[in-house]
């Protein structure tokens, strides 16, 4: 088989992520990954690799995670969505098929991603959403004067957890603001590359600054320290959300 | 026992009907209602009934949800709602608790109520909410000049699913509100009452109005003939929610 005579698929997903390990393929665990390939064999007969844009953990949701597969079916891109989704559980979902050019690759040719987390700040459980559920007041403009701290480029290995393997651990944040909608409390990143639990664990150190158990004002120290005890806890996985991956044109 | 020593307390729920037969108890079926009265016979000692605002169908889930009930039970009002919530599923949340007065009754005190449907009107299914998916595209405004035919008073039966047995069929619509927010179409409704399955019927029908199955100019005729079969499907429960009870102050 001439691999150039193959199509590269670019697949958008958005998927609730409970029920899974997360979406790389993983011995005796259901993962995205697993489920998305064997729909994709399903409709077009052959097994194909599922290239992602990156691991989410356990529990954590999509709302456009990117994906990329090679494939000589004759399904045309826009049929795509409805095949994949008859073929897909409820909690998964296809929204946007595409070619791609020869040399895309959804992790590599990633250029920004934004994730979002969602805080319920209020006395009671929010069974409507996924979300953390802090129920101490938090007050937003500590968090949102703590978040300024975060942007440009940094060294954030304090803010990463073990057992990752990267060759460098300096990441650029473009953006993080900090907003509410009624009892909602979202913090919305972008950056070009986010370490293992580095989204959680700065949701639960902005979480730290909105209950004064830390100050907004030592944000700068706490992450030029590149010590992961002084920052705050990993925020759990069912609060955040892949939201959207940017590549060059 | 003398029952005017005991509180009458009235509770205000939040719950993801989904694994549920609706509210009302019935042998050989998990409902709301019997999981609320274990909750409350747990934090209180004692078996009480919950009177409920009404009979939600199985499936359908509620933003604000009403019942009472009596006991001499000792907590404060305002520590109710964490006592029950320890003890209730994470699909039943209670949001507040109060004491009412001696002659309160969830059903018969209520004077108006409000549901809320929700359609999501895209061609892919929307996995993080509860919704009817309508694939095809809706004509708003066919929807909201439809909807004006349901305000004031009118005799429903037309509107509502056999099996029910009440001493009129005549009810008062005070609101009917289409809106459209992204994908999805909001129809929010406010009466002094609802037959079976009444809500569902009004946005099966005007989604026959949006999809131009039926105009919106047949709409006064067809509530007229009081005839089922006039009007649009019966929409599926996964898209209802009671928003809101009101009480007289």
């Amino acid at each position: 088989m001439v691999t150039d005579l193959l199509r590269n698929i670019k697949l958008t997903l958005q998927y609730d992520g409970s029920d899974y390990h997360g979406w790389q393929v993983q011995d005796n665990a259901v993962t995205i990954q697993s489920v998305v390939e064997a729909a994709i064999e399903k409709i077009t007969g052959q097994k194909s690799c599922a290239v992602g844009c990156g691991r989410t953990d356990s529990g954590v949701h999509a709302l456009g995670y990117i994906c990329n597969f090679r494939s000589d079916t004759k399904i045309p891109a826009e049929k795509i969505p409805y095949a994949l989704n008859a073929n897909l559980p409820g909690d998964i979902v296809c929204i946007k098929a595409e070619d791609a050019k020869e040399d895309f690759h959804a992790k590599s040719s990633a250029v920004k991603k934004r994730y979002t987390y969602f805080i319920n700040n209020s006395p009671f459980p929010d069974i409507f959403s996924h979300s953390w559920h802090v129920r101490y007041p938090l007050d937003l403009s500590a968090m949102q004067e703590a978040a300024k701290a975060f942007l440009g480029e940094h060294d954030f290995l304090g803010f990463a957890s073990s057992g990752f393997s990267v060759k460098t651990t300096v990441r650029t944040i473009y953006s993080l603001d900090v907003t509410k909608e009624n009892n909602l409390i979202i913090i919305d990143i972008t950056g070009n590359g986010f370490l293992y639990n580095m989204v959680r664990i700065i949701a639960g150190t902005l979480v730290y600054a909105g209950s004064g158990r830390l100050a907004a004002s030592d944000m700068p120290e706490i992450i030029a320290s590149r010590d992961r005890s002084r920052a705050g806890i990993t925020a759990p996985a069912d609060g955040l959300f892949l939201s959207e991956v940017y590549y060059e044109e």
